[in-house]
C-alpha cells in the first residue's frame, strides 16, 4: 500500500482520486444491442446470449422443475444461513416502513402523503466466476416488503444453459415473480423495452460490469427508473490503536479481492498502526486464494496518516467511501459526524462481510463518491410517494385570495381564474 | 377536446399518447457549452449569457443590495402571499421528517438507518415570461428543512441585468445562501463543474426548457445527481356528475395555458359531463389573455368515455397523470386504489392551483409516466440514508458462520477469511 503523510487539504482529491472509466468505447455496442433487442425482442436475445454466453437456449424463462429441483442441488447448511441472513434483512428492512404523513395546513385544507409500490421491477444478477445469490437477498426482500406486483429477475446462463442453484433457490424463497436465463446488455435492454417473454419494468437494480453499467444508464433514456450509478466497490477503513491489526488487514483485503480497480483506504493518526497493518496484509496475502487480483488492489491503494480525528473526518467526508469501518476509541465523534458514506461499521467486531451477507443492512450501496447524493438500497427504493389534498369550502376561501395573487404575479391567469371561479360560486351561497 | 368512447385495453396506449420530444439535435450544443463552461469557468459563463439573454454583467453574484431593495419593489399583499405559501409548505414538508430507524437483528447485532442533508445542491430557476418564484417555494423550503448547508440558485437575468424582485424576496425568505445571475444550458454546467464563483453542487433540482432538461441529464454523467427526468406538464381530471363543469373546465384551462404540449384529459361515466365541460371550455376560453397557447394545447387534449369506475382507474393507473383531479361520488375508490400519479385533488373545491402555489403539497412532480417509478420533489429528496452496524463479540458468533458459509459459497475467501479471524479469536478467550 501506498503510504502517505498529512497530505495537505488541496491535494486531498488527487491523494484519493478514484480510476477514471472511460465508458465512450463501449456505448457504440450498447446502442447496437438495445436497438436489436427493441426491434426483435426474443430473436435478439437468442443472438446474443449464444454469441456473448456460448449457449443456445431453448427457453429463456426458468422452469418450475429447476427451481423445484434446485434446492436439492445445495447443503442444507447454505439452505440455512440464507434463511437466517432473509431474516435478520427482513427485520431491518421490514422496520424502515413508514405511516401515511397527514397534516391540516390550513383550517379546511388537508394534505397527505402515501407510498405506493413500484408495481414492476427488475433485478440484475450477474454471473461469471461467482453466483451472487446474496444479492438477491438485498433486492428481493426489500421489493417483497414494499409490495411491488411483478419482481423480474434476469442472470445469465452457465455455460451449460442451467442457473446456479444457489441463485435459483434464494429467488424463489424471496418472492421474485419470473427468473429469466438472460445476461448482460441484451438482459437490461428486455427489461427496458419488454420482448415477447420478458416484461417491460419500471425500475431496474442491480450490479453488474461496465457494459451493464452503460446499458442501465442508457435504459433511463427509456423511461426507466435505475436504483443507482455503479462503479468498483470502496472501503475505507479508520483504525487507532484500538483496533486489532489482523482484524483490520483482512477487512482491507475482503475488499481487495473483488477486483484490481477495487478501492482500499487505511486512515490513522497513529504511524504505528499503518506499520502492524502493512506487516499483517502481507502474511494474510500470502494465504489469499485469489492473491493475484488483491495484491493488484493492495498495491493501487493507500494508507494514509493524518494529526487529528478532525482531519480524518474532513477527508473521509470528502472522499465519501461505499463501506466505511470505524474502530477507535472515539468512534461516537465519527458516528455523529459523518454525512457521506454509504454503510458504516463500527468496532473490531464488525467486519463489513457482516453487511455484505447477513446482519440484515443492504449491500447496495453508492460507489465512486455518490455517498454525496445517493442512498443505499432500502424500502423506499421501492416504493413511492403521492400526494393528496382535500379542500373544503372554508379551506378555498383561507388560501384562495393568496393563490390568486401568486398566480397573478407569475402571469398564469387561467391559474388564478380556477379559484375565482370557485370563490365566486361560495360569495353567491 | 378530442372525443373518445369506450376505447379498448389495446388502444390505451395510443389514445394516451405523450407527444414526442426529439432531442438528439439539441445534444450537440448542450455537449459544447458543458465542454467550454468545465474549461474555461466564469468567461465561458460570460459568453453564453450574452449569446443566450443579450446581456453583459459586471457580476455573477447578486449584491446583498439586489436583495434587500426587492422587498420594496413587491407589493405587501403578494408578500403576505408567498408568506401564507411558505408556512403551509413548511407544515407539510416539516411533518415528513422521520425517526432514526433501530433493530437489534439478532442477539449483539445492532443495524440502524440515518438520514444526513446532500450538504451542497443547486436550484435551477427560469426566466422567461413569468417568474416562477413558487417553485423557489417548493425546493428551497425543503433544502433549508433538511439541513442542506448550500442552497445555491441560478435564475437567467432579465434583458437590463436584474432579476424579477418576486424570485429575489422569495429565495431569501426560503434560506438560498447563494444567487447567481445565470441561466440556461450555461447555469447547469456552472453548477456541474463549479467555477471560479459559482459551488460545485451535488444535486441539481428544477425545471425548464428542452435546453436545461437534456443539460441536467448530462450533468448526472460527471457524479451529479437530478430530481427527476422532466417533460410537459400533464392533468387528468375525472368527473362524474357530482362535478361542477365551470370548475372542470377552470382546472383543464389552467393546465393547457402551461404550453402548446401541455397534456389535458378528461374522463367520465357519463356523456353528459362530458357535454357540460365542452360548452364550459369554449366559453372560458374565450375570455383568457393566454387563449392562443390554451387552446392549441385543449385542440390536442382528449375526452374519454368510458363504461365503470373500475376501467376508468386502471385507464388511469396506466396513464401515470402527474397531476389528478378526482370530483366523484365514489372519491375514495380512486383515492384508495391510484397507484400511479405524481398528486391527487379531490373534490370540487380543490383545483390544481392550490397545489401549484400555497395548499402544503409539492409542485415539482413527475411527468411523462415517470409516476409509475418516481415521487414528487419531497423532503427526503434533500436527504439521503446512511446505514450503521455495531457488532458484538456475542453477535458475529450467532450470525458470523453463516457469512463464513455463504461467502465460501460465492467463492470470495478473503471475504469469509475476515470473520474466521474473529471468531478464532474468540475461541481463544
Amino acid at each position: 500500500m501506498k503510504r502517505i503523510t498529512n497530505p495537505p487539504i488541496t491535494l486531498w482529491d488527487e491523494v484519493l482520486q478514484r480510476p477514471t472509466q472511460t465508458i465512450d468505447d463501449i456505448e457504440a455496442t450498447v446502442n447496437e444491442v438495445f436497438s436489436e433487442v427493441q426491434k426483435k425482442g426474443n430473436y435478439a436475445l437468442a443472438k446474443y446470449t449464444n454469441l456473448f454466453d456460448g449457449v443456445t437456449l431453448e427457453n429463456l424463462e426458468v422452469s418450475k422443475e429447476e427451481i423445484d429441483n434446485a434446492s436439492n442441488l445445495i447443503t442444507s447448511e447454505l439452505k440455512e444461513a440464507i434463511q437466517l441472513a432473509k431474516a435478520n434483512i427482513t427485520k431491518f428492512h421490514k422496520a424502515q416502513e413508514t405511516k401515511p404523513v397527514l397534516v391540516n395546513t390550513q383550517e379546511g385544507v388537508k394534505c397527505w402523503q402515501e407510498k405506493r409500490p413500484i408495481e414492476k421491477v427488475g433485478l440484475y444478477i450477474p454471473g461469471g466466476s461467482a453466483p451472487l445469490f446474496s444479492t438477491i437477498l438485498m433486492l428481493a426482500i426489500p421489493a417483497s416488503l414494499a409490495g411491488c406486483k411483478e419482481i423480474v429477475l434476469c442472470t445469465p446462463p452457465q455455460e451449460d444453459g442451467s442457473i446456479n442453484p444457489a441463485i435459483l433457490y434464494t429467488a424463489q424463497l424471496c418472492g421474485v415473480t419470473k427468473l429469466y436465463k438472460v445476461g448482460g446488455i441484451q438482459a437490461i435492454a428486455a427489461m427496458t423495452f419488454g420482448t415477447e417473454t420478458i416484461p417491460k419494468v419500471y425500475k431496474i437494480f442491480g450490479p453488474g460490469n461496465q457494459f451493464v453499467t452503460v446499458a442501465k444508464q442508457l435504459s433511463t433514456r427509456y423511461n426507466v427508473a435505475i436504483d443507482m450509478p455503479a462503479g468498483p466497490s470502496e472501503l475505507l477503513v479508520f483504525a487507532d490503536e484500538t483496533a486489532n491489526p489482523a482484524f483490520v488487514s483482512s477487512d482491507l483485503l475482503s475488499q481487495a479481492e473483488h477486483g484490481a480497480d477495487s478501492q482500499v483506504v487505511l486512515v490513522s493518526t497513529k504511524a504505528s498502526v499503518l506499520d502492524a497493518v502493512a506487516i499483517e496484509i502481507e502474511a494474510q496475502l500470502a494465504l489469499l486464494p485469489r492473491k493475484e487480483v488483491a495484491s493488484k488492489a493492495i498495491s493501487n491503494s493507500k494508507m494514509i496518516l493524518v494529526e487529528s480525528s478532525e482531519i480524518a473526518l474532513n477527508l473521509i467526508n470528502n472522499y465519501a467511501p461505499e463501506h466505511f469501518i470505524v474502530v477507535a476509541k472515539d468512534e461516537s465523534f465519527f458516528v455523529e459526524n459523518i454525512i457521506n458514506a454509504g454503510s458504516v461499521f463500527i468496532g473490531n467486531y464488525t467486519p463489513e462481510s457482516a453487511g455484505d451477507y447477513a446482519s440484515g443492512t443492504n449491500h447496495t450501496l453508492p460507489t465512486n463518491g455518490y455517498a454525496k447524493q445517493y442512498s443505499g438500497v432500502n424500502l423506499d427504493s421501492f416504493l413511492k410517494s403521492i400526494t393528496f389534498q382535500k379542500i373544503t369550502k372554508k379551506g378555498i376561501q383561507n388560501i384562495g385570495n393568496a393563490i390568486e395573487l401568486m398566480a397573478d404575479a407569475e402571469g398564469l391567469q387561467a391559474h388564478k381564474n380556477a379559484v375565482s371561479l370557485r370563490l365566486k360560486e361560495l360569495i353567491k351561497e
